[in-house]
């Protein structure tokens, strides 16, 4: 790869300044040590449910239901919207609290759980950043109104001034939420996944919180940055700040709907790649895939990215992954609609070795693409 | 104050740098915004318990039991930690993970809650942090053995790498926790506080978690900062690295000997202020006050403050209250002391106005002197 052009070169993820193979040894040592500590619950009279440890919430059988539990944190979203405030003077900071809480809440639902309390976790560099009102302001206002659409109680938080250890002036937040699964038939871990399942997919807003540090490198390398307009009238930015759906209304009314989910992945960091998340051996044929938000195509586009890495990496349209039964598709589709969330019954579960098929594209992945657990 | 003899004007908590003037209008309106939301439980068939609010854990009733969840931050220990392992080659990680879960597990359990799951919040400022693996290694293994302390599962977490937001090499470190009330008897959200309690105090081993900010402005004031000797053989770094005692223990060891907690309050920020916790009108007098651990003695001498200072800073000994009926007051020191935790019937609550007072040392707190809630 040539330093010497680096506006044609391809950016990665790794350029962007992550590195999973220092977190990863550290991860999983955390994972190992985390489920050693599982017998504890014993003591209690209750016990885990194992099949949770690598799923994105952890879950306890805690008798008449299964108590699930997660923190999430947004990541490095709001370098964005900082700088999106002094272009614009505006303040992002309501999406900015809705995609934190959709952080901890997506992941929490692929259980199967009703997401109940949330927790929030706002540390800040210094006393100065919650002295700025209108960002304080859009910050609780967003946080409410976002926990108002999930159907569940903020419960408290923490807001520490860091001085030393967050920057001066930014902000690092993140989410805890606790919910249950109720009845237990909802719990979702893994075991019903089947050959014959429909695979449903809900649309992204646009980037969400994962690939922020590949859009900012972007960012730099764009003339005019983050206000480049990608369509007429919107900014690179202002699109790269569309604030992450929250999914659990469409969970929540499918259950209400005698709809049955028998897995879920709420697609992050990784991209498509999560879908395949569940550890068996199956087979993913996707034979619709969304429209792609404009913004991920811009960034494809000047990242100068191929489908296989911009569908390895970015949502690509599609945040959140339902698998259910056949007969049930159009049906979860439609309940999905009426919860104002666009879905598709993009393809279908099949015996099999562990690929994912993007047909319309020609892109396939194997397990080897995916080492989440 | 004069400013230009640092190094002997007293040192106070605002010069340290943390200003709750910018804080707290932040905190009143998010405080507002997460009461409205409680009427989303009811959407579940759940209610609040409203008197949790203000009380550092958030209960929800879920039926069966109670649910009590919380998230915590450590605060800026780490900055302790970083320096000590600069000047002496130790990894101080392990202590500084127990000081993270007692953050939540000694503030879960003053609602009478039972904890049963962790979640592990770690944001590093670069992917290198979690490189260094001694230091990563003391993290994981202090954590696990903090967890098995409590009886509490390590449900899982988060490692997100936040450049930009985290200052290199440094960590901002979180724990969330769940738990139950169960029996819902257990539940102790102030209703049962009463004029006649006896207050027991359960040793605290150091400064805990709070008052670095003040700490670490002390050590620029010494000559040999960290390394200064405050006892033969213990450095003030090294003593201020001691990690916060887990409680849980103590209050699940009283619940199976048949004991009764009508209150309880963690100290932690504005020390023994804390003891004026509760919304009612009673007074709280002290008449045996705890040995003072050598680092706090320490620190209320070099930072030249007096006695009503220091107490209404720092945990001066005592890192947990408890109120009990007098005629078990004996008996729950007992109990604490078998799980290895000094303690002390300290004193008792009375009618009154809402006043502490610590006779030995002649102070007197009044409402005026706590605005927490």
């Amino acid at each position: 790869m040539s330093t010497s052009t680096p506006a044609n070169t391809p950016l990665t993820y790794d350029q962007a300044g992550v590195n999973y193979d220092l977190i990863d040894p550290l991860k999983v040592s955390a994972q190992r040590a985390a489920a050693s500590t599982a017998t504890q619950l014993g003591v209690h009279g209750f016990n885990e449910v194992k099949a949770s440890r690598g799923e994105s919430a952890y879950v306890v059988d805690v008798g008449p239901f299964y108590m699930a539990s997660i923190v999430e944190c947004l990541g490095t979203k709001t370098l964005v919207a900082d700088e999106m405030a002094q272009l614009t003077g505006q303040s992002f900071y309501g999406a900015i609290a809705q995609d934190t809480i959709a952080m901890a809440v997506n992941d929490l639902i692929t259980v199967g759980a009703t997401p109940l309390v949330v927790q929030a976790y706002w540390a800040a560099g210094g006393s100065d950043w919650f002295g700025n009102a209108p960002r304080a302001q859009a910050l609780v206002a967003g946080w409410k109104a976002a926990c108002e659409t999930c159907g569940v109680a903020w419960g408290g938080g923490e807001t520490p001034a860091l001085a030393g250890i967050v920057e001066n002036d930014r902000i690092d937040l993140a989410a805890s939420c606790t919910g249950l699964i109720n009845p237990k038939s909802r719990l979702s871990v893994g075991d019903q996944l089947a050959p014959g399942d429909a695979i449903v997919l809900l649309a992204a807003s646009g980037i969400h919180a994962n690939g922020l540090s590949l859009a900012r490198k972007l960012a730099e390398r764009l003339e005019n940055g983050y206000l480049t307009e990608i369509e007429p009238g919107l900014s690179y930015g202002a699109a790269l700040l569309a604030p992450t759906p929250l999914y659990s209304p469409v969970t929540e009314a499918l259950y209400k709907s005698g709809l049955t989910v028998h897995y879920s992945a709420n697609i992050t960091g990784h991209g498509w790649r999560k879908l395949l998340r569940h550890p068996g051996e199956l087979t993913y044929r996707i034979k619709t895939v969304p429209p792609v938000p404009a913004v991920l195509r811009f960034m494809q586009k000047e990242c100068h990215l191929d489908d296989r890495e911009a569908y390895s990496t970015l949502n690509m349209g599609a945040g959140f992954a339902l698998f259910v039964p056949p007969e049930q598709a159009a049906e979860v589709v439609k309940v999905a609609q009426g919860c104002g969330i666009q879905a598709w019954h993009a393809g279908q579960v099949e015996a099999g070795a562990k690929r994912l098929f993007i047909e319309p594209l020609g892109i396939e992945f194997s397990d080897a693409d995916l080492q989440l657990r």
